[in-house]
Parts: structure tokens; C-alpha cells; sequence
């Protein structure tokens, strides 16, 4: 059941800014939250009309705001009722209590860590912790400000941390790691992602393989009684 | 020197899922950020095609995100540069290191309180804390996830809370308020705003009587030393 959004007398055209460039080529695998997989190093390029003027004082904050659109479920509509994977999809809750990607204005909201601002032809913002889909279009660009924004005592439904899987790599893995000359960064971003445990909420089968699309490779891998199995490496076709 | 923005090959069209109803009526006296006055209560109604469904599980929630458009300088495009009011005025800082109304998107964020939700024919979020004017268009609602978003160590460039102003009220002052039925939560929201100093950087003139506009009436209020007296309140016309 999706839904188009009703014709409103208001309406706003939002362009981007610029757009993100991250390890995920596929929304399989994605963090489910930022900051989760702090190995997921991506950058934002901004457009060219937007010079070093526009980010002037930017580096003085650990943390920003990116809002982009969710442009991989723009043309899905959107869906009154959800199924979180954190509550095992057994439970629907609102649109608006959950940050599901089928939303009324496909807008996203995500905070991440602020690495470096490379002031090149064009402005390049490093940020970690992603949770964004490579080539995600950012719409705006805020620093965060703790004072108002960190409210680290507010009840919330969500489950805290989510409990975190082992993750162990198999020989040949290993060999295929370094066979590829895969940094430490790539071998810690696909353990901080298999340990969300990143499979769909129906499809938790034991033995299946499955596989998920990191940067130019795919990794295999299996998860059996809450252990996770690297299988191996392959180049992504 | 304010900017249009070039046209892109992609964009997209957003619309209000709702408006916000808060007692500022004018720019002038909006609290510069959410949370700092807490007696600003405001609601949201949403548009008839939302319902009870699409907010299910979010009365679980402290606080939630509004994402919203700065309707009012749609009109006056955006600027690379801001002087930002914190910093009085005397320093420029990048539109992307700044919550600037005049961005290239004019996408606002705010994170408000969650008092109360209302189901009667459209739903109703009641909300506290809020820095947004009257009649602003909603463009989505979010949860607030603490173990992701309150990063209370933060860098930040903001001076922390900003030193209050002490409020006393004239004596024709606290008549008219009598006079005029205004209950407790408009003297708190008085006191709150003004002793955030909402004067404009370049027009702190000591002995100026300003007005500020909130509900239906006019708050007239005087700065020397410091100190904000109430003068009066008139029927706004």
C-alpha cells in the first residue's frame, strides 16, 4: 500500500546542494542509524556555487547535521504505517514515529561526525558514521548544536544499542582481503556492519549467504546463532 | 547581496504535511533557538490525509524533530554569509555553519517537546519550546533517537546559554495583563523571550521602546543596563 502525496496549494522546489559519496552502493548493508559504523568514511561535494564562503566557521563543530532526500524511494510514495527492523517488523508504528525512508517529502535527517574540510575547485566535507546511500542528494548542511540538541535523558522507544554480532572472517576471506590490498578501514567497516546485523527482518534464514555491495566489492556472508562469517571477498560486476 | 539558486537537473517538490500555530506572529521576539523558552506551546495540525495511524508509537516519545520551510525569506533568497546574532553581530559566518533563515533551500530544523497528542478530525501535536513563527509549513516529523543524536561533548562554536536578562513589569503593565484575562503562561512567555534579549544587533539603543507581537496583543518593552522593563500591552491592531 503506498501513497502519492495529495496536491497542496503550498509547495517548494528543493534542489541539492551537493552529494554524498559512500562505501554503500546498495541499500542492503546501510546503517541503520549514524554513528553506528563509525568505519564508514564518505564525503559530501558541494556544488560549485558554493564556495568556502558558505562553510566559513563550519570546522569550529565535531558534528553536523546532513538533510538530504531519500532519492532511492522517491518514486515508492509513501506508507502511513511501518514495520521498524529494531522491533523484529513484528509491530507497525507511524510514519512520523519512525525515520523510514518512504516519508510524505522523502526529506532524511542525518547526524555525522565532521572529519575535514577540503577546500579544493570545490568544497569536499569528510564525514564518518555514515548511513547514506552512495550518491545520496544533501539538501542542507547545520552545524549541531549541543546545547540545544543533546538531550541525552529523553524516553525514547527504541530498543538502546542494539546487541551486537561476532563477526570472524574466513581463511580465504582473509587471503582475498589481501589479495585486493583492502585496508584496515575496509575490514573494520564491513565487522561494524555485519555486527548490526544487517539482514531484512524476513529473510533471517540460517545458511543463506548473502551478499552486500562495500565500495568496488562484494562481501559474502553467513550468520548462524548470532555469529556472523565472512566468506569471502569478490569484485563487484 | 542575496542569491537565488541555479538551476539543478534534479529537484524535487515538497509540501506542507501541516502548519505550525505558535504565538509569534512576527520574526521579532522568535526565540533564536528551540528549548529556550519553554513557554512558548505551540501545535501542529496535520493535513486531514495524516492520521491517527501515521503518528502511532510517536507519544513515546520526549522530543521530536520539525523539519519546516522558513516561509517568510523564501522570498529573499540566500546568502553565502551571515553575521550571526550570538556573536553580535561583528563576525561572518558560512550559511552552512550557521541556522540562517536565508539558506539556499530554506529548510529549517527545530527540535521542540512533545506535550501532548490530540485525535479529534485532523491530528493535533501539541508542542513546547518552539523558536517558530506563526503559520510555518511543516515538511516532516521525526523522533528523537537520544543514543543517536545527544552527543552532549560536542565541539561547538555557539557561547554556551547566553546571559539572561532580568524582566520586571510597570504597574500599568501588570493591569493591563489583569485586564486583558492573560493567564500565567503568557507572563512566563514574556519573561522567557525578553530575557533572551531579542533586540536586533544594530538597534540596541538604550531607552527604544520595542514591540513585540505574541498572540494577539503588543508587548511594549524598554532595555537600559540590562534590565528589560515591561511598559505595557495593547490589543494588537
Amino acid at each position: 500500500m503506498s501513497h502519492s502525496f495529495a496536491a497542496s496549494s503550498e509547495h517548494w522546489m528543493i534542489q541539492p546542494i551537493g552529494y554524498i559519496y559512500s562505501p554503500y552502493k546498495q541499500k542492503f548493508g546501510v546503517a541503520r542509524q549514524p554513528g553506528l559504523v563509525p568505519a564508514a568514511h564518505a564525503y559530501i561535494d558541494l556544488s560549485a556555487e558554493f564556495t568556502a564562503d558558505c562553510v566559513r566557521g563550519l570546522s569550529d563543530y565535531d558534528y553536523i547535521w546532513v538533510q538530504f532526500v531519500f532519492h532511492a524511494t522517491v518514486k515508492d510514495g509513501w506508507q502511513p504505517l511501518i514495520r521498524p527492523p529494531k522491533l523484529g517488523g513484528k509491530e507497525k508504528k507511524g510514519v512520523f514515529a519512525t525515520r523510514s525512508p518512504h516519508r510524505p517529502n522523502h526529506l532524511g535527517l542525518s547526524l555525522v561526525k565532521l572529519e575535514q574540510i577540503e577546500y579544493g575547485k570545490q568544497i569536499r566535507l569528510h564525514v564518518s558514521g555514515v548511513d547514506l546511500l552512495d550518491q545520496t542528494p544533501v539538501v542542507d548542511i547545520k552545524p549541531y548544536i549541543p546545547f540545544v540538541e543533546a538531550k541525552p535523558d529523553a524516553n525514547c522507544s527504541f530498543a538502546h544499542e542494539r546487541e551486537l554480532l561476532n563477526v570472524y572472517w574466513s581463511q580465504p576471506a582473509l587471503e582475498q582481503l589481501a589479495l585486493f590490498s583492502l585496508d584496515s578501514n575496509y575490514y573494520q567497516l564491513v565487522n561494524q556492519s555485519l555486527a548490526q546485523d544487517p539482514r531484512p527482518v524476513h529473510q533471517q534464514h540460517a545458511d543463506k549467504i548473502f551478499v552486500m555491495h562495500l565500495f568496488d566489492w562484494d562481501v559474502l556472508f553467513q550468520i548462524k546463532n548470532n555469529m556472523v562469517e565472512v566468506v569471502g571477498l569478490r569484485k563487484h560486476v
